[in-house]
């Protein structure tokens, strides 16, 4: 049985355009459920889940004052996000370093100039 | 109706621990189906799936050589992701800037030095 860890939840969070946009909504001002559905013209219902999803990621926070929840940008930095990218492309990069030194060993020499 | 992009179908390929795993794995070297299920104690069933996932996201490349499927790396690099991720965090700081500049300009007189 698989362990899904927080990094898990944050890119299933970020894998969606309407949760990125509401996260770049957020990093303007907070907004209530209602307010954040209204642009993308979907129910409220559906943009409950989207925040419930951002939410459980800890990249959104929510208050419920009196009936309306709002809602503001939570405490993930995405600090293990970046690194496990950044990790990834250095060893892509290392990959075609590699791919570069055979190539260069292997030419034929009458391709010297 | 929500059209889905390359960064989707990306951070969805990533919010999986075994997913991460694979493309580690082949960042060392390619491998077939049955070596990449075999250290993960999953079935054969399972690991296409998660093969095909990273396929879709370019992630990985896949070439059947008679009844084996070999496996390497794809062509995408993460750029549009890294650089989603950087402006996400460029505007959280920006965030702690301004709330900085807002506690420091509202902080009461008396707890100066």
């Amino acid at each position: 049985m698989v362990q899904y860890q927080p990094i898990d939840r944050t890119f299933h969070a970020l894998a969606d355009p309407t949760r990125r946009a509401v996260l770049e909504r957020l990093g303007r001002d907070s907004a209530t459920i209602t307010e954040l559905a209204e642009p993308f013209g979907i129910s409220l219902t559906g943009m409950k889940k989207h925040v419930q999803v951002l939410e459980d990621a800890g990249l959104v926070t929510t208050e419920k004052i009196g009936r309306v929840r709002h809602c503001r940008l939570g405490p993930r930095r995405l600090e293990e996000e970046t690194a496990w990218i950044e990790k990834y492309r250095s060893m892509l990069e290392a990959r075609y370093d590699r791919l570069g030194a055979f190539l260069e060993r292997t030419r034929p020499s009458g391709d010297q100039p």
